[in-house]
């Protein structure tokens, strides 16, 4: 009997032997030599995976969560105004963490799997000044992905700064901090980065910077604050030893494999597999007659999808056939409709193989509820799409 | 040439194989039923570990000084009175990051490497009310112990919550939650708990979740708001899935087998153990005629040892020349005497061989520094020590 399941879900996801080999490397010091070498290298990595060349990186011990608090409570004075362009459960999130800094906080919401346009969020900016915008690029509760070049154009002109959670985008999803003009991006190690999960990761781009230095009043979270990380970060990069906080050095040590992975690829590259998986997953979806909840193929992310279960279809009881078949995929997440809809997440390593087992026990689970469909038409549209 | 040292610093310390194999396991989704029951189980022994059958445990991705907010930040509101018992740098922490919280904070401070006596903290407790005294259990900066039991009896007295950073103690030395009348413990994966780096944990005792529960505002940070995670906590421990945010599912499942071992081993023999070491290495110490960071013999801790260089022995030379040994030590912390002194970790799976290595590569670092004494001195009091 199989235990090993492929895990496809939305984070943590499949990790390359080299990743989790650095992972179990034998603790060092986090001021040994050899760790500061590591440490220093990841973050030199991290600004060209962002794509932020005078981005100051963090890397700390945290979830995806404790990344959003180090742009919310860092660049949030109480009475800021922010504006929230909203497509999830994230979107809410983000709007919640805001609040808490005391942020003024307006939402610019889209019916659940739609995405405001750019004209909602220009009506919404004219009724600013805001001090920031916050965006999910790719809301793992919805899929949905967002413009998130269309908006840092918009944040441009407006001035004010753009926040992007990349925490279901980086790596997986085009994003170009300095050239779209994106002030901070964020995400977790278990997504698209593919290290295992317990490091929050950002990179702060010279006006979130100038902002946080510019502040009246003490960032109100103390772990969180840049002023005990970026002292830390800079002589890291520099090579030099220091200490606010024990780095997760296993952790740090897999990011620097999986960074060096990821940019041997080449981002471009590795952008353009994930779409074209993206398209080939939905382009299944589509097949086997099931609706997806974001409502415009436009709007459709790339690291995962998020199908509607067709009418009869208990999800209960199709996510345990699905994991019998092999596959561990994720249920829903969004609350007004978490049992409407499953989630498929495609990141990091993922190719040919895991596309058409992923299908295949999609097709088996659904077959096994009693769904009437033509068998294989999944596979074969995944096969269509993934070689046009 | 070797290339691997023995990592003998106050934290990361050696893990022991079965803990980096569990962390090197294949990630499975932190919803997955193998993953539930390994969380669970966690808790479960987290509660058994703080000694504390009616507290509720945390384990969230973070450092040591995330669990520190963990407390902070949920028991303190603004204008509360705090009280720091303060044996160095990391009683200074603890005050910073409740007066970020909003907190009136008093430290009763000793020199360094002194202990605040008990009659010093009642008369500072008399001046009260305060709402929380805070302790460092073994400040890593000076490795001075503190008599918790005795300020848990005066904490219980005076009525009021008593907060023990058990960061360099948990697992190492004796700590009792319940039957002292501790009120909130916490520690990092990384010390004596035995797990790689990337762990906040913490116990809550009845009366600071009570303290929690009656507060006026909203917490002031968001990623460590037990808000959060009480629900998330709870749900694993009955086995059932939940989500906040992803937990460090690698750093949990290492968590895991730390704490079997620890508790297969058994409190009381794993204390003792930690003492009979501490002691050794401190006999040892002496005999070579170093002098030590606590003043008194009483204060040294058991989990780490803090020696003072001998005239005219460089600190960057000696550490360099250990390593070359095969071992690795700390550098000082305390701002005061950073240079003045080194540290040993004697956590986790330490015995005799790990003992003799350090002492031996300790008396090698100081011949090669060129200080004079009778070489094989430290090794024979070690022994001396050990077997007494």
């Amino acid at each position: 009997m199989q235990t090993k399941t492929l895990l496809m879900i939305p984070g943590p996801i499949e990790f390359e032997p080299d990743v989790m080999q650095a992972l179990s490397t034998p603790t060092t010091s986090h001021v040994a030599p050899e760790f500061i070498e590591i440490f220093g290298q990841a973050l030199e990595r991290m600004r060209e995976l962002f794509m932020c060349p005078d981005g100051q990186p963090f890397v700390i011990a945290g979830s995806g969560t404790l990344a959003m608090d180090l742009a919310g409570a860092n660049l949030i004075e109480p009475d800021d105004r922010a504006l929230v362009v909203n497509t999830g459960y994230f979107g809410d999130r983000f709007g919640a963490l805001l609040a808490r800094y005391g942020a003024q906080v307006t939402h610019v919401r889209a019916p659940v799997g739609g995405c405001p346009s750019l004209e909602e969020v220009e009506k919404a900016l004219q009724g600013g000044p805001f001090k920031l915008v916050t965006v999910t690029h790719v809301d793992t509760s919805t899929g949905v992905l967002t413009d998130v070049q269309g908006l840092a154009a918009l944040a441009r002109r407006y001035e004010t700064l753009l926040v992007v959670d990349g925490v279901c985008s980086v790596a997986g999803e085009a994003l170009r901090m300095a050239e779209w003009g994106i002030d901070v991006a964020l995400t977790a190690s278990q997504k698209a980065v593919g290290t295992p999960p317990g490091l929050a990761l950002l990179v702060a781009g010279p006006r979130a910077i100038a902002t946080f230095r510019a502040r009246k009043r003490p960032v109100g979270n103390f772990y969180a604050d840049w002023a005990h990380w970026l002292p830390i970060m800079e002589a890291y990069e520099a090579r030099r030893p220091a200490y606010f906080g024990t780095p997760a050095v296993n952790l740090v040590a897999a990011l620097n494999v999986s960074l060096e992975i990821i940019l041997a690829e080449g981002l471009e590259a590795r952008w353009a597999r994930h779409a074209r998986i993206g398209e080939a997953f939905q382009a299944a979806i589509q097949a086997l007659g099931l609706g997806q909840v974001p409502l415009q193929a436009a709007w459709a992310a790339h690291t995962m999808s998020a199908p509607r279960y067709p009418a009869g279809v208990d999800g209960t009881e199709f996510l345990h056939r699905v994991r019998q078949t092999g596959v561990t995929l994720a249920g829903g997440l969004h609350p007004q409709i978490r049992a409407e809809y499953f989630r498929i997440g495609h990141m990091g390593s993922v190719g040919l193989s895991e596309l058409l087992a992923t299908v295949g026990a999609v097709e088996a689970g659904l077959a096994g509820c009693g769904h009437r469909f033509e068998i294989g038409a999944g596979v074969r549209a995944a096969m269509q799409a993934y070689l046009s």
